[in-house]
Order: C-alpha cells, then sequence, then structure tokens
C-alpha cells in the first residue's frame, strides 16, 4: 500500500528542515520498508504570494486527498502588513479547520543530553516526559459570533464565543484518556470552570468519559494554577488535556520548559487518522537560508506521522533512536549547541540522522 | 482625615495573615502618622456560612463606603460541593465587578535573599521585577451572553463571550503605560490579535493610547509567545498590560517564577484610587489555624494599599524596607526557609517587621 504524503515546506527555514525529514522518509523507502508518494504544495505567505491565498484551492485539493501531511513553518515579517484573513497563519487556522484535524498532540520531552539548555534547575526538569493534548478545531479560535460592533453609543466593541458541545468535548477528551492509557495512565484535565460555563460542561464531560477509563487517574486543574504547576513542579503531569486557547500558552510554556524548542515535534489528527505533522517551534526568518537551522524537530514529526496516521510504530521508534544516537554523538545545530560539541548545519544534522539509521 | 478601611479576612489562613497586617497599619497609627479606622465584615466562604452569600448586602454597603480594603483570602475544600453562584470566589468576582475594581496591579518580584526558592536558574531570574497590568472587570469573564444551552441537534453547548469596548481597553492601557512611567518606561501589550476580533481592537486602541506616552517604549507579544518568554527570558519584561483571562495565567505563572508566592501582594484598583489588596496566594486550607501561615504579602499588600489609594508612599517605603530587614536578618516562615536560617511563625514574623519598623 502506497501512502500519500502531501509535504507543504512553507515559509522561512521551512523548504530547509522538511528536506531534511524528507531524506529520512526515503531511508526507509530505499530499504523497502515503505512506500509512499510525496507531493508538494504550498501553504502559508509562500502560497500567498504565489496563489494570493494562505491556503489555496490546489492545496485544500491535495490535502483532502492526502493520508498525512508534513509541514514545517509559516510566517515571516514581509506578511505582517497584510490584511488578517490573508496572512500565513491563517492558512494554518484554515486547514485545521478543512480538515478537521481536532486534536493536536504536543509532547514536551527533555532530552538528557540537552538538560543544560533549559532555563529550569536541572533536578525540576531531568526526565520530563509530558504530552499535551489540545482541542485544535473548537473553542474560542472558531466560535460564533465574533467580530468588531458598533455600539448604541457609538464605541465599538470587540467580542469573540469560546463555545464547546458536548460531542467536541467528549472526542478530546477521548483522545486524552487514550494516550494516558499508552504512558502513565494519568490524565490532568485544564480549564478554567470557576468563572467559566464553557468549562463547566467541559469539566463535566471529561467525567462522564472518564468513567469508561477506570485505570486513568483523572484530576482536574484552574488554567492559572496550570500555568504555576508547570513552573513549579512539571514532572507531576503525565498527559493533560485542554481546550484551544489554553492548549495553545500552556504547551508553548511546557515546550519552553525543556530550552530546546527546535527539538519538538507535534500531530494534529481528525476522527480518519489523517494528520497534519509540523515542529512547533516557527519559520525563524532570521536564519532563513542560512542551513543552520535545526531540522531535527521535523525529523521527529515524521515519527509521529508514521506512529499515528501510517501505523508504522517500529520505524517511529527506530527515527526517535536514531536522533538520540546522535544526540549522544555529540553532534549539534546552533541552537542546542554548548562548548565541545561539533557544531553542525541543517543538512548534516539531516545526514548524521540517516546514518545512525 | 481619617481613612476608612473595610478589612475582609475571608477564609483559611485569611483571618491569621489579615491580623499580622492589620499589626503593621497600627504602628503608623500609634505613632500619629496615620488614621485609619477599620471596619469587619464577611467574604467568600465565611460570608455563605454566617450570611448564606459569598457577598452579603452588608459586606457591600460597607465596601461601597470604604476608601480601601485589605483582604486575606477565599476557599476551601468544604465549600466545593455548593451551586458554583454560592462558592467563595465568586464574592471575589462580584465585589470586583461592584467596585469596578479594573486595574489589577500584580508585581512579581524576587527577593534577593530567597533567590534560591526559584525552579529558575539564578542567572535567569536574579534581580527579577516585573509589574502585571491585568485588565479585571471585563473580557470573557464577564462577557454576556453565557451559558450552557441545548443545540437544534439535542446536544448542549457551553458558550462564553469575551468582549472589550474601546473605553474599557483604553483605561486599562492608560494604567499600563502610567506604570510604565514610573519604572522603566517599557511596556508590553499582550494579546491574541492573531486570531481574536477581540485582541484586534485590544491591539488597536493600545497603539492609540501609546501616542501620547512617546517615552514608553511599546511592544506586542501573543499570550503563547509571552508564556515562553516568562519562562525563557523573564526578565526581558518590564510592564505587561494584557485582558483579564491572559492576565489571569501569565500573573501566576510569572508568580511562581519567583518560587516565593507568599511574598507576593496585588492591588485591584478601580477609577477612584478605591482599592482592593490581597496576597496573590490562596487561602491554604491544610495549613489554616497553625499560626505558620506567612504574612507577608499580606503586609506589602498594605504596603500598596498605602501606596495607591491612601497616597502614602513613604510609609509603604517603610513597610517595604522593613521586610527586606527582616529577610535579610534571616527570620523565615516555613514556606522561605532554607537551613540556617530562624524558623518563625505567622505573629513572629509580623512582629519582626513591626519591630523594624
Ligand atoms: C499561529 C497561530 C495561529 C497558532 C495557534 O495559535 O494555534 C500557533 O500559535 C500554534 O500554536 O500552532
Ligand atoms: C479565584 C478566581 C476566580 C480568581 C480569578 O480567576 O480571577 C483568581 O484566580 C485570581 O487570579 O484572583
Amino acid at each position: 500500500m502506497t501512502h500519500k504524503i502531501l509535504v507543504l515546506p512553507g515559509d522561512g527555514i521551512g523548504p530547509e528542515i522538511v528536506a531534511e525529514a524528507v531524506k529520512v522518509l526515503n531511508v526507509f523507502t530505499a530499504e523497502g520498508n515503505l512506500s509512499v508518494e510525496l507531493e508538494y504544495a504550498n501553504i502559508g505567505g509562500i502560497a500567498y504570494d504565489k496563489e494570493g491565498q494562505p491556503y489555496p484551492e490546489t492545496t485544500k485539493a491535495l490535502a483532502n486527498k492526502a493520508d498525512a501531511i508534513l509541514l514545517g513553518a509559516v510566517g515571516g515579517p514581509q506578511y505582517d502588513a497584510l490584511d488578517r484573513p490573508l496572512r500565513p497563519e491563517r492558512g494554518l487556522l484554515a486547514i485545521r479547520a478543512d480538515l478537521g484535524l481536532f486534536a493536536n498532540l504536543r509532547p514536551a520531552i527533555l532530552y538528557e543530553e540537552l538538560a543544560s539548555a533549559s532555563t529550569l534547575k536541572p533536578e525540576v526538569v531531568a526526565g520530563l516526559d509530558i504530552m499535551i493534548v489540545r482541542e485544535l478545531t473548537g473553542g474560542i479560535y472558531f466560535g460564533q459570533p465574533r467580530g468588531i460592533r458598533v455600539l448604541e453609543n457609538g464605541e465599538r466593541q470587540g467580542f469573540n464565543s469560546a463555545t464547546y458541545t458536548e460531542s467536541e468535548i467528549e472526542r478530546i477528551a477521548r483522545v486524552g484518556f487514550e494516550t494516558a492509557m499508552k504512558r502513565n495512565k494519568r490524565l490532568c484535565s485544564v480549564d478554567k470552570a470557576n468563572v467559566l460555563e464553557v468549562c463547566e460542561l467541559w469539566r463535566e464531560i471529561v467525567e462522564k468519559v472518564g468513567k469508561e477509563y477506570p485505570e486513568v487517574e483523572l484530576s482536574h486543574m484552574y488554567v492559572d494554577n496550570a500555568a504555576m504547576q508547570l513552573v513549579r513542579a512539571p514532572k507531576q503531569f503525565d498527559v493533560i488535556v485542554t481546550s484551544n486557547l489554553f492548549g495553545d500558552v500552556l504547551s508553548d510554556a511546557a515546550a519552553m520548559l525543556t530550552g530546546s524548542i527546535g527539538m519538538l515535534p507535534s500531530a494534529s489528527l481528525n476522527s480518519s487518522a489523517c494528520g497534519l505533522y509540523e515542529p512547533i517551534h516557527g519559520s525563524a526568518p532570521d536564519i532563513a537560508g542560512k542551513g543552520i537551522a535545526n531540522p531535527l524537530a521535523t525529523i521527529l514529526s515524521v515519527a509521529m506521522l508514521l506512529r499515528y496516521s501510517l501505523n508504522r510504530p517500529e520505524l517511529a521508534e527506530r527515527i526517535e533512536a536514531a536522533v538520540k544516537t546522535v544526540l549522544a554523538s555529540g553532534v549539534r545545530t546552533g541552537d542546542i549547541y554548548t562548548e565541545g560539541d561539533r557544531k553542525v548545519g541543517t543538512a548534516e544534522m539531516g545526514d548524521a540522522v540517516v546514518a545512525a539509521l
């Protein structure tokens, strides 16, 4: 069976890091271990430049036929002056909505070899391994009504709606519990139910789904406390499940605890296992085209792609092991370099992973 | 002139820590340096117990006549089973709305003597001094419509509205700029304008108000990035101004960077300089009544009260200096104790501050 993979290099360092990730995929196809058909399309700023839209129809058509999507990054200062609907990040929001990618899995893992990069004390973060399950197609990101209106007194008012239905909560809760079952069986649901009605319903439904997972230890935490606890004692968490907006904030905080966001992949899944895979870092326009960006987060995104969309966990594990081998050998891109390491560029890092495979 | 101060001890450790703060006020009155009339009332769980409501009419009447309010803390596990409108924290939300306390000032200061309590590396947090200006009576906390409704398909949907008008944004932006003018003249406005229309308006109005403060260096940051930057390099911030919900999350994260939330006060102000002052920590039911809670955050809240509502900055500075003297002398409550210090209880700590005054 041949899997259709759509590759969306995007902006900034996107094309460079995606090229290395494709090298890694090619190892498996050359081995005869995997059959994939790669197609390329535009998203974000480059899509606006070439096709006038951050998520053009051509890309949309290909995305809807793909088994999985590998994305680099979107955005750049040259697009800041565009009208909001045309900006690169709207392409990202559009593809999430279009494909129904409601479950965003964002691991925050501290690699032992990179422990010193964290701004937190070693004993606080050593061995950190959290999985954040963020709802990605609902909540205030997509809620209606929204806009800027003029009130009777002539003043303008901005307004957005945070909404969740029972079924939206149920399906993301289920992903949370299933994820916890495969890990240490602890799930923390983060909300603000002491203030928001939408979170009251969230908590009720998460509790209800929890009845089906008696083995999972479920807890609830308010979002302000969760932000505190991530700083105070992050290792208390196994899996966190939360809404779109809270997940946006907490997953970035959690990622930064590791000090190496150039290492962290992500997966955004829909209900038919099609997924979009991308590094959590941005398009880093300042270093784009220099061949120095760290491709490991994108390479590890390929591992997630193999695990979640192609159902090839053994290949995913090979990539993850290869990345560990490379780190252990002291090979580093600039962002994770410390004295005594061997500093390499983007392509060399990709080659090192290929060699370790 | 005699200032009317309403004292709301609240729940848990509230009464104990407030008693020490009152001792400190009494030093100034005994000196003949200050004339205050203290009245006491109930809020939170104790108010529900005694008067059936977390913010009773009696308290409301006194609050509306007060020049300033000193609050301990609210909440406790015995109230978790109550209907939400009766829970302690609803008392807090009600008094904020009732008095129009729209500007919440939350400093995150790292005391040199307590630097080791932080989970962050010393070089990352040494000298940390951030002021977070959080909007406190608008946004999704109070936005209408809100609730849980039944959709046409029979499913329930939870919904809340995040709203801000131009004038609401303008007045909190002004507090942000004024605060920055008294400090290092750098203001970072945090929003999510790449996704939310309410934040588009927020950013526009903050920019507009900024024109009146050419000396203040204004920047904008998305909330997810702000959460990251607080972990990565918190000292880049001077003053942060943000909405109610983002402020809730970021100010707790910022507070935890110091490692000593038992030290951090807060002020919530309205447009006529009446303010509510409280420690940022909670009611700590586990240690309530044991006489071991740290009263310093509440004592430092009195300093803010003197500065912002009573316009007595010189008295505020005396309290702040006294707290530093006490810390330098090695006197510590349990929460900030490390080996070699002199461990004391709540009352002894209050006495130590009084002695240092
Ligand atoms: C670019 C932005 C719209 C996006 C989001 O807020 O979801 C990003 O921050 C993310 O987390 O993927
Ligand atoms: C108790 C709760 C309603 C409150 C809030 O969310 O504002 C608290 O977290 C705070 O920050 O004062």
